[in-house]
């Protein structure tokens, strides 16, 4: 996560954590960090998840993505009954280590989100509406690729 | 943001917000959607924001990325001061319409992290200590690339 060139003068200890070769994630008040998940061969984003500090730990010691579930609280390995897992192949953080980036392989079907698309960013923002009444009417078309 | 197969089920009305061709962001408890944000060309990573419905709003009608700033507590446009403006190229939202994925261009001098680096994600994780202790060791090491 970041801000701008203008705010970093005003973070205070910010170089420790941006230079440091220490992995230090910072997980929020909620314990948790943002996970983006990203295709090892076409760089397409395919999911965004949380992990705790458990998931984090799963995530490195087995190589496969560990997330925390919001909604189900718990941990769970991606693909652990769809056979999707989500095999990590190299993993990043950011200026400040509240962000995790994995690059993985897909196994199985080659499918991350739960709905069968193999991306959950399956649909793109398109102007639908003409901008008379001064409102901006957007419509969130399927993406339809070769190799979905 | 997905769970898993087995998790859909579950969901009740999810296949609505799944398959609309209607965008309906939908802003968290704190009115802010996460935002991934990546390099057009090379599909790296670039940076990871939020954003409020102003910040969205702002983004679709100028082309150009904004966000919602949580520690300075404002709206501010990407690059405002630094010239490396974040064009928009494609917006894409996910199966839930809570995350936003912008692929950009960066204007100015092509660095989108306030580090100077052209992405914040400019450490990768790799193993550096042994495992005798049970503890897995990681170190954040910089990323080297021609391109960089």
């Amino acid at each position: 996560m970041t801000n701008d060139n203008e705010a970093s003068a005003a973070r205070g200890a910010s170089e420790t954590i941006e230079t440091t070769l220490s992995f230090s994630p910072r997980f929020g008040p909620d314990g948790l960090i943002p996970a983006i998940v990203t295709d090892l061969k076409s760089g397409d984003v395919l999911m965004f998840a949380h992990m705790n500090e458990a998931a984090l730990t799963q995530s490195l010691a087995t190589g496969l993505a560990h997330f925390w579930s919001r909604s189900r609280d718990k941990l769970w390995m991606k693909g652990e009954e769809s056979g999707n897992l989500l095999r990590i192949v190299e993993i990043r953080t950011d200026c400040d280590q509240d962000v995790i980036w994995l690059a993985v392989e897909v196994e199985g079907a080659g499918v991350a989100c739960h709905t069968g698309a193999r991306s959950c960013f399956y649909r793109r923002l398109v102007r639908s509406g003409n901008m008379l009444g001064g409102a901006l009417e957007i419509a969130a078309l399927p993406i339809r690729r070769s190799r979905d």
